[in-house]
């Protein structure tokens, strides 16, 4: 029986840039770390090493497992802190995770691609605790101290041994500056790898962070599952990490998704070598924070640019609304319509879909100063079609083309707000979904 | 401008047939009254004429006005009920039936296709205004005592005087026998007639039920315009009307789609001329209302086969939750994944996807005691993936194959349930909704 959570077929090209998002913006004393032969991802700060090797999980034989760890120098030094899914069929990793593993106390993380090990019972938990026990031991660190995560198809059983055995092959295969390599290991539909290295300049010193991260089909973000390991060279506790990262994924991978819509596998963790010998006070922290926020969005854009058949990233922002859950509701409700996905992909200014989609998630309500403007022109106004000049209509035509379209309705109703990422729909899509068979 | 509700392209195949559905069944003592010419729809009720013409609203030429009135012999005897989309862009025609209109007394229904006069502001009720009022002074009966229905494009404003001269022309064309070219009038991008008539025999007598509707793009329940006018010769007023009618609706086009996601224009009327002389009882009414139900799930089943691209119909039931509430959301997670909704197409049994977008709907809590069928056949059990024998795998294989698709999802948590029914998603759905501009 095969079934899967990941789906073949990474042919497609990419259409959407998302490296030169007009959505993303370095902020204050923050350098981007990108040299020609590509991003250093999670090892770019100081006092991490990171592998990539073959477990032989994929029948493409290509690599599928990885570990990142803090070097053994800088152990006594490590934090860390996460944030799991809440999906209620989660992978025996993430509950591993959970239960397990002293979340603060992270010195290393062993991922594998090509199978979920979610729907998989007691069994599944076997596994995952095997690869954990694995790691730790070639490592030399407690079980406990080794966080968790798997990505790839749902309900088929691993072998323990197996994985346990690439486990200690991967813990063995750390070197400094193999975050690409960890990176390409956990990589299943994704066309390209999603890693990004920051230098934040804090009042205290310079610091680093770098992320690795997998993630594609962002289209229905109920589906994908997203790995992710962020890294800083900082010396952070733990709380001050749960907190920077808790608000970084609700202005990054909670702006393409929502909590409570995640798969049965996505994991953030997120580990502090402290090798910069920087502490970081208030101000510091909040630089810090900024950057792991813009840093986070810049991956959550990647994915969605990486989504099935992607060719377009679409900004909607809803304003005037009485509160935020109901901007968010609202967003979703124009972010998640397939027929709005589809007519941006066929570049067709058809905003009585975005209307429509929106005045469904507010049924009841009535909108008479609700405004909708669709790549800066102005369509609809007191809640009723607005006329558009022959010179707005060409600006309208012509900016259905770009590769980032910007949505933005205002409701009339309040002062609260909320913005969505989401990608188009389109034939590559279906390609991918319909015809590649488990 | 144009921006459209309504989108082209009604020339992919119909690959479902709806009449032959095993989800339908004849309640207890009605008949399907289905001549080879095809169904007489909302015109086999006794007391009842009907007209479709063109008046000019359609580029194509095609019929696109249509008046239903109770006979004028009838019209003292005359009751009506009526619900509406709670959209918060609700249309013209909505809002002038709403707040203009006597909806327990309606003796005619006028219908207009192309535009839909939604996002039109105050002219856009000047209109649906003249629309009713021409109605009424050729039918000579009160404004009030007209209902109104439009569908099409959304945000174009129309011309009053070309509405009010089709709807003159409309009502001058009724006649006995009207109803499938009524239902042509009203149809857009919808594929086929949606039209039943059914005998139901009662303790009292005999009466009959007939309806005509439109409406297609079920795949996206939040977006299809449904406009469905139900007639019946029975003598009933119009509080049983509307609590018949209610129960109907939750029984059918709610388990396509839910009240508060309706487009900006859906609209079902229910008109009786009590022609039949037959006064029904409290069983008399459960029989009547028995046969209602399954004459307008039958519709809903319809609208689902004629969604965009669709080859299949699905039927999600959530068996063992907490509360109807609950199984509703589980129902409509799974119904609305394009993950899911493709690989139906693909036929392709890829569960995990099931599994996925249900323990999304369920955030935070954890399901032991879960299963799942696909095709009867179970897949998860406890939990976690069951081992699918090598039969099974054959008659799952073949299963997906079927025009109609059971997917059993029992929560463990409960004894609550929802059924829900959705198209699969496809090429044809891309082409039709990406491809053909506005």
């Amino acid at each position: 029986m095969s079934a899967a959570g990941g789906n073949g077929g990474p042919d497609h090209p990419v259409v959407v840039a998302p490296l030169a998002s007009r959505y993303f913006a370095l902020p204050e004393g923050a350098r981007l770390e990108e040299p020609a032969g590509g991003s250093p991802g999670a090892t770019y700060p100081r006092g991490f090493v990171a592998s990539g090797i073959v477990a032989g999980l994929k029948d493409s034989g290509k690599p599928d497992m990885g570990v990142l760890a803090v070097a053994p120098e800088w152990r006594e030094k490590a934090a860390s802190a996460a944030v799991f899914t809440t999906n209620a069929f989660a992978a025996a990793p993430v509950v591993i995770n959970r239960t397990e593993t002293d979340l603060a106390h992270l010195q290393a993380v062993v991922m594998s691609s090509g199978n979920a090990n979610a729907c998989t019972g007691e069994p599944g938990l076997v596994v995952a605790r095997a690869m954990q026990k694995a790691c730790a031991g070639a490592l030399g660190v407690p079980a406990a101290a080794v966080g968790l995560g798997q990505t790839g198809i749902i309900g088929v059983q691993l072998d323990a041994e197996r994985l346990a055995a690439g486990a200690r092959k991967a813990a063995g295969a750390v070197k400094a500056g193999g975050g690409p390599g960890f990176d390409r290991a956990i990589m299943t539909t994704d066309r390209f790898p999603k890693m990004c290295a920051l230098e934040v300049g804090l009042p205290e010193g310079t610091v680093r962070l770098g992320v690795c991260a997998k993630g594609a089909g962002m289209i229905c973000p109920a589906m994908a599952t997203m790995l992710c390991v962020v890294t800083t060279d900082a010396a952070v506790s733990s709380p001050e990490m749960q907190g920077l990262l808790k608000r970084a994924i609700t202005s990054s991978f909670n702006r393409v998704t929502v909590d409570g819509e995640m798969s049965t596998n996505d994991s953030v963790l997120f580990l502090s070598s402290g090798a910069s010998g920087v502490t970081p006070g208030a101000e510091g922290l909040r630089r810090l924070g900024a950057a792991l926020d813009a840093m986070l969005l810049r991956i959550a854009l990647m994915m969605v640019a990486d989504g099935e058949g992607a060719t377009k990233i679409m900004k909607v922002a809803v304003t005037g609304a009485e509160d935020e859950a109901q901007a968010m509701k609202v967003a979703r409700a124009i972010a998640d319509s397939p027929l709005v996905k589809t007519c941006m992909n066929g570049q067709d200014p058809n905003w009585g879909r975005v209307i429509s989609s929106a005045g469904a998630a507010l049924a009841g309500r009535s909108l008479p100063k609700s405004a909708l403007h669709l790549c800066g022109v102005v369509t609809v106004e007191g809640g009723a079609a607005s006329p558009v000049s022959d010179a707005d209509q060409e600006k309208l035509h012509a900016g259905m083309k770009d590769p980032e379209i910007d949505i933005d309705l205002e409701l009339g109703l309040g002062a609260a707000s909320a913005e969505i990422f989401f990608a188009d729909m389109g034939h590559e899509y279906v390609v991918i979904n319909a015809e590649y068979h488990t």
